[in-house]
């Protein structure tokens, strides 16, 4: 079977292996897709070398079938559609007994912390598998992970219908937190400087500006009757999304940070004081909004079809990778693992 | 009556007027104490005239009896102790209307927006008043505002009891905040760089440490069984404050934002990301807050004794002021209005 491997800084192989069996308590699945996520992008770049350890196989947005189960699995057969999640908590310390297993300070991840599936055939713990309807196409099914991290991030925000949500950053994530955002019923505001991926928010129905030259607190202004928005969804990760984020909320608005911001940032902290706004981390998701992203997906309320720009084999990993870093004109980029079985 | 005047940038005079009876709605108070708290202080300084207005009579941290009604008012009885509630949302907005009038746009505070208390009959509105028990000494029902304060930011903090809280800055709000969060079974350090606050602190049963010197990730590590802390408040003011307070806190943990910041501050919203932490702006109260805080002042569990460190007379109002600038062993001045009555 080929396995793509991270090799180190900006080097990408595929190998044939034979395939090992899966080991007790295991399932070996046949990965079917494999989404590229920003995470591995992060990876390929170098710069989390001490945390995946070289070589490497990555990749955690996926979908596939059962093929084989180690010993003492139950519950499932050869051939039901999955997807994964990636998410192992350790279940003993107090964030977990809260249940914030996506925040345990000893959780590991799978496709970063141990093999992911950019292979065509994986082993995981049968504990990680989480069903996927038959009929679901199952390039979709690659969706239900990021899904998940959408559905997380505004389940942490409390939005409400009928409330106003500005998301800054308008990218695979930021466009899957608007869509989540707009089936509880709230108005979604898409801020965006590429313009190409202006016209898929466009397309998908929402109002998109680019903040780089409309009056975002002007704008914000107008489409709230004065009042500011209830919620910010900062997805950009750059400093000015972070403001724009703080200069849109109402009193007593909550910003969400989804971003991976790698240094501090100056923050408005006078504006948080004055108008009660609350800010929010929000990292990973839980097996519950793993399951919401998985009904959402099913029932064709994630738009696949303008979110998956590109599919590639997997023995095109490297230009999978070159493509998403190529420009912003490209959403999602998946690698189709089971093209050379 | 005796009356002091802010005359603008540091300038303080006391002048005799004769008083003007309630009008309508209002309520005739003669002001027993009035505590200085840092925005007199702030305003002293002359950066708040644009809001203030000069001259104005400033002053909102009180206690004293009811002396004569205005037309149309009821409930009330000359000789009733009463303090007051001053602020006075629009009552008309969507902040009001969902209940967090206390961060409306259109909010007016008395004693900053309106005339104060620092004058010995002072006429505001009969619905902002708040009744004291007749067995409280006036001097400590003074401290129902600011008591008010710390009920709302540990209510703000939905702090819970064994959890542990971290108060960064020891000066009377912090201390106050300390208080309060004890009562409800929190587990609570103080961090305070003055020898003299911290020496209250400890008289007061707290932990307090001085983070200029301690190494407060370790203290915080130690205190809490590695896990960090599940609330911080940011009471200091000061850059190095917020870092302290996001750094001390465990995976989900909450910073409350009650210090005024004036320059944006950096923070590190990767670990706000990474551990799903909340911050939370705090500002004023609400009447449920002043509730409380006046039950607990009544209660004995405020401790007015190591709180309020001097008292002066009305009319040595400038001294007053000199004092609380004069160092960090002042805690909470009074101006004892009755006493050229
Ligand atoms: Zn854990
Ligand atoms: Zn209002």
């Amino acid at each position: 079977m080929h396995r793509a491997v991270y090799e180190g800084e900006r080097r990408l192989s595929v190998i044939d292996v034979p395939d090992s069996p899966p080991g007790p308590g295991q399932v070996q699945v046949d990965v079917a897709y494999t989404g590229i996520c920003g995470t591995d992008l992060h990876i390929l770049h170098g710069v989390m070398d001490r945390r995946v350890g070289v070589p490497a196989v990555i990749g955690h947005e996926m979908s596939g079938t059962v093929a084989r189960l180690g010993d003492g699995v139950d519950g499932w057969h050869p051939g039901d559609p999955v997807t994964v999640l990636p998410v192992l908590p350790c279940g003993a310390c107090r964030t977990c007994a809260a249940g914030h297993g996506n925040v345990c300070p000893q959780l590991t991840f799978i496709g970063i912390d141990s093999a992911g599936s950019m292979q065509q055939r994986w082993n995981v713990p049968a504990s990680a598998l989480v069903r996927l309807p038959g009929t679901l196409d199952l390039a979709h099914g690659a969706l239900a992970e990021p899904t998940a991290v959408a559905v997380h991030d505004v389940r942490r925000s409390g939005l409400a219908a009928g409330e106003h949500a500005v998301v800054v950053g308008g990218g695979p994530v930021g466009l899957l937190i608007a869509v989540v955002a707009r089936r509880i019923g709230a108005h979604v505001l898409v801020l965006e400087p590429s313009p190409q991926r202006r016209a898929v928010a466009d397309q998908l129905g929402f109002t998109a500006a680019d903040p780089a030259t409309a009056d975002t607190n002007a704008l914000v202004g107008d489409w709230t009757g004065g009042e500011g928005a209830a919620v910010s969804f900062e997805v950009s990760g750059a400093a000015a999304g972070v403001a724009t984020g703080v200069r849109a909320l109402a009193p007593r608005g909550r910003l969400v940070m989804v971003a991976i911001h790698a240094a501090p940032r100056e923050v408005d902290l006078h504006r948080f004081f004055w108008r009660e706004l609350t800010m929010l981390g929000a990292r990973l998701y839980s097996r519950h909004d793993m399951a919401t992203a998985v009904e959402l997906v099913a029932a064709g309320h994630i738009p696949a079809a303008e979110l998956i720009t590109q599919v590639e084999p997997l023995n095109r990993v490297g230009e999978a990778f070159a493509a998403l870093e190529s420009g912003t004109g490209v959403m999602k980029v998946l690698l189709d693992c089971a093209a050379a079985r």
